[in-house]
């Protein structure tokens, strides 16, 4: 881990700025600068839809944050969020050869975080939204959606959603079992355990119990904030009650997008036959995989690198936004957010799916294809 | 200009995103982005001031318009101002090595801008300021220097004075003449020709005749602008009124930011001996060149690169974010642009100095180096 640190004394920055017009006389100067700059200019004028043709708009997404939910470390502020926000612009180019601009916003209140970006709007193809703490994720992309016309995505929420609903479909191809016959426990109800709750009904699963530390969320309990309201709403109908161990007895999925170690052997063992344990807190998920397996666990995936069945987000972001910018989408459907999942679980061939591979390679580019052009092919 | 056109549609953008760390395998993205990332964040949650170590911050300038003044094209808004923007972009990067990204805002209220731009700053190293009208320019270049503690330069006013500057420094030095002995006419006071006079005046310039379009300005002038009646406080101690043709009468020096061809023969030749005659409109200039040298004229500088003596902002701005980046300047000062154009003028070598050969040429990348050099030398 230190290394990181060093590394990033040495990259002051881990993106930068290139050229692609040539500066190297007067002429490229007055092609691409006064006085031949006029030309594009009064086109786009014109007709302002030319902005996607003759400047970088149509390639261009702001990776945006507010610093309130960075990685697992809190509300460390807009600074201290930028190497992430980095990372992930670098991320963006390598997977998806999108040309993404860190940012980070002096705020804390939505509205004018929603008002900056939407002066933005002309400089990009796309925003992305990044750790940005629920409630107010739900808001800011909410009225971001409602006031722009080019793709607004939360990647906490959906890109995380996104991978989950691929490995779970995965785990349901190989255990065989079906979506409205299983059943699958949802620890945590920020941000990523919301949009994976949404994604999963999206997509047929009748049989959902969230959980967050207070417990079983469900209908009518006491002090639930408006978000549980909603979701205990559409989720538990048999208004199952108590805490996790009680919602893990013969569930077939368990999805944690919680902390560290909450999850017991005993609970693993209540499940269902074949079940899948999807344990995505990071970096310490909430039970180890050996420990998982030792319990009964048929498949196991976490959110890191050095275990089996790696859920990881850029398997989904880089993809979704270059199908959405290829095909000019002006808005991320939830259509576009099952086709992504699907073609990421359509990926792992049927005689290559194994309990230690439900998911793709999280460094295999040609997902990112598969992904654009399951995306493209469903925009509006 | 058509082939312009047609290069911008190949281009498809001026810029893209490039990486400065490494993607290739597990353990590079577990450096640039999780788990190791949490450590540079952490680093600058400790020290805020390490965002200029650990990200890019140290290097990365935002180039800002509203599109409510572009080029000589006028109000043609955010989008359509977007290749101008790139453009910049582009040339801040050849010539000083700093990393900008294009923005353009949706706005045209000044406070919205400010604020929108106030909570972008951590995510940037300095703020360049494009194309924006006169008189909002001046109130959010003001606003935005009272708010922000990174470097804010609003190029179409400081740019142009500099490089002006620098070009009537070395007539001076050409001709032996001194600051405070000289007559200079400037026609058009809107922003460029506002930030001239005033960076005239800081260098020891006594008599300068301000003029636009209802002629010369002076104290006590029915219907002047808040702006202009500054501008006649500061100006014109003889109180001369008239036309431009009478402000010509005997002027050492004329500084043309205004429009075409409105500058005649006859009131060339009626200024002072060995005088200079700055026409700078573009792409058509006050006069042309030729026509001003049969009257008399013994220099003259235009804007454009199919003339001698090219008077071009590319000449100051990449020295100067490149001086005040590297120097993590807070602001910039009058000092840092007065140095700034001793600079530009003092790279013309004695041996060098002729009537058509005053300022360097704007190709020549050096000349970034000497005046980052000196605006660093003198940063608060």
């Amino acid at each position: 881990m230190e290394k990181a640190l060093v590394k990033h004394y040495e990259w002051r920055g881990k993106y930068e700025i290139a050229l692609r017009a040539p500066l190297d006389n007067k002429d490229d100067l007055s092609l691409a600068y006064t006085p031949g700059v006029a030309l594009p200019c009064l086109e786009i004028e014109k007709d302002p839809s030319k902005s996607f043709e003759l400047t970088r708009r149509w390639n261009t997404v702001a990776v945006i944050t507010d610093g309130t939910a960075v990685l697992g470390l809190g509300d460390i502020g807009p600074l201290a969020a930028m190497p992430v926000m980095e990372g992930k612009a670098a991320l963006f180019k390598k997977f998806g050869d999108v040309d993404a601009i860190p940012l980070c916003l002096g705020t804390k209140d939505p509205d004018e975080f929603v008002n900056a970006v939407a002066l933005l709007e002309g400089s990009f193809g796309g925003i992305n939204l990044e750790d940005i703490s629920a409630p107010r994720c739900f808001e800011i992309e909410q009225k971001l959606k409602e006031r722009l016309s080019i793709p607004v995505f939360h990647d906490d929420q959906h890109g995380t959603a996104i991978v989950a609903l691929a490995a779970i479909n995965n785990t349901l191809r190989l255990t065989k079992k079906s979506p409205d016959q299983v059943k699958v426990v949802v620890n945590g109800a920020g941000a990523a355990g919301t949009a994976i709750i949404n994604l999963l009904i999206k997509a047929g699963f009748t049989n959902i119990i969230p959980c967050d530390r207070a417990g079983i969320i469900y209908k009518g309990k006491e002090c639930l904030s408006p978000n549980h309201e909603l979701l205990a709403k559409k989720t538990n109908h048999l208004v199952v009650t108590g805490g996790l161990q009680d919602a893990m007895v013969g569930a077939d999925i368990f999805i944690g997008v919680s902390g560290p170690n909450c999850v017991t052997k005993e609970m693993v063992a209540s499940m269902n036959d074949k079940s899948a344990v999807f344990a995505m807190a990071n970096p310490t998920p909430e039970i180890m995989p050996d420990i998982a397996k030792s319990a009964g666990a048929y498949i196991v995936g976490t959110g890191r690198s050095d275990f089996p069945n790696q859920i990881n987000n850029v398997l989904a972001f880089p993809g979704i936004f270059r199908g959405a910018l290829d095909a000019r989408a002006k808005k991320i459907t939830d259509e576009m957010n099952l086709a992504a999942a699907k073609a990421i679980a359509d990926y792992v061939k049927d005689e290559e799916l194994s309990p230690d591979y439900i998911i793709p390679s999280a460094l295999d580019k040609s997902v990112t294809d598969a992904v654009a052009a399951a995306v493209s092919a469903v925009c509006l």
